[in-house]
């Protein structure tokens, strides 16, 4: 059962203020509804940057790599850099990177993860030239797999195909030790702010179906990015405070992290939601939206 | 721990088909390995079927109807009726008939499905149809569903993409009791002799992680054919023997159901893995090949 709960009043807004020195901000709901930006957020990130604060922007959304996520902030007018921004398709690169990986990876998934791999000179093969292809059955046939291959990526991937499918799967079942990495699993994703869409949860559900293995996930929920961004700037996580309007994915993510947690009213939770007995994630605090903390400055 | 086995002999042989009235055999690695006969199958089943035993195929391949199926039996020298096979394909359609269902069917899957809905006057959409349509974004984009359906079948599908996983998905969250049928969830399937291919557990997994339900599956080791054939032709399941070559899902099969179980080697399973201390799945009786039964006639 939720304890007693209330909004945010001004002095809280101060004390979180004072004692965090790093936001993670999930994107939507919190900084953008689909394509617009939600009222008073670019003032709130002038302020906080004003004020010192490191800011982080994590997506579960794989599609694009950080360079083509910032084309999104600078379009909105937000005012931050490629290095804010953590992409579950950078986090899968930044994944290899930290086990020293110097394999092959085949990637299934859009051009996001496969220039996060470019970045950090990894080969790959996959993505967008196994596009359109087709398994066309003749009596014997054979698809060849690239025995090189170490790891494979799992991202969101309109052009899903069988020809992937059995690609990925004979990589994982039969290369000794080739690692199985989902970008994340979540079951829909916004895809356009017109309806919900089937999300990378199809794409990682469908080769764990046929590989009959558990996936590394390095997005959220998974504490891959909230560790990297920790160890990489050296920030103590009682020192970060996680932003957030999902109860189940960022508030969960923030407080399994030891971090501090804001919920946002302006996406997807209501305030009766959060406050209903069957819930029983608590955030730190919560508030209507992410300008608030503009009155605590 | 397994039990202290050895091969059957001719005695116990004669007593499996004194108590046996009715025989299931797996197809694949019983019958046939890919495309060749076993040795000695024509005779066997001649001889069977001349004790007037009755004797039923099933397949958790659901890519052809019963009738296309036939087509492999015949071209083989398989003098047997399409009423003696019960594919995955059939399996899914004497389900819907089974609960008596009157509403509309969308189908993941190649065309064995959709004939088999046809034999039972079930109106359908998807499979064929939707081969090689590709979602493409532009902003708000939307896609409709039918708010028909009230049943979504999977098989196995070469022709999988985004548009189906999608159509799929939203008929099943979003259509009020909405079915999630899946012909089986088979890893692996022989598509062609030459390799594993990825099976319909592929699919399958794909539409659960997007919806987040679990299927009804009718294929092995559902016992849901097995419950069928015992019903449809009033057989008591003790007098019905399960022959398999795979220990995890045919003579699991068989076990579960009630029915006597003898596995053949000549398939997958070896007599080493058989009597391994790690095998606990033990089969009543175990022989190289299905025509060593002619022995004991």
């Amino acid at each position: 059962m939720a304890h007693k709960q209330r909004k945010m009043d001004i002095a809280e807004a101060k004390k979180l203020l004072d004692k965090t020195k790093t936001f993670i901000f999930d994107c939507d709901g919190v900084i953008w509804k689909g394509d617009s930006l939600i009222d008073g957020v670019p003032e709130t990130i002038d302020m906080l940057k004003s004020m010192g604060k490191q800011l982080f922007f994590i997506t579960n959304n794989s599609t694009k790599s950080r360079a083509g996520y910032l084309k999104k902030f600078t379009s909105l007018g937000l005012n931050i850099t490629a290095e804010n921004i953590f992409s579950s398709s950078f986090a899968a690169a930044a994944y290899l990177e930290s086990i020293k990986f110097d394999g092959k990876v085949y990637v299934v998934g859009e051009t996001g993860i496969g220039e996060e791999l470019d970045l950090l000179g990894i080969k790959w093969s996959g993505c967008e030239a196994d596009k359109g292809k087709e398994v066309t059955l003749s009596e014997g046939l054979y698809m060849d797999h690239d025995k090189d291959v170490s790891a494979v990526i799992v991202g969101f991937d309109r052009h899903f195909n069988y020809h992937k499918i059995q690609q990925a799967t004979l990589c994982i079942r039969e290369n000794p030790g080739c690692l199985f990495i989902a970008t994340n699993t979540d079951a829909v994703t916004h895809l356009t702010s017109a309806q919900e869409w089937a999300g990378n949860g199809s794409m990682v559900g469908c080769i764990k179906g046929s590989t009959q293995q558990e996936p590394i996930v390095v997005g959220k929920p998974s504490s891959f990015m909230l560790d990297y961004i920790a160890e990489k700037y050296s920030i103590p996580k009682d020192e970060i405070c996680m932003v957030g309007d999902r109860l189940d994915t960022d508030i969960l993510f923030g407080k399994d992290g030891g971090l501090s947690t804001l919920l946002v009213l302006s996406g997807v939770t209501t305030e009766d939601r959060l406050l209903s007995p069957k819930n029983d994630i608590v955030p730190d605090f919560y508030t209507n939206q992410l300008s608030d903390l503009l009155e605590a400055k």
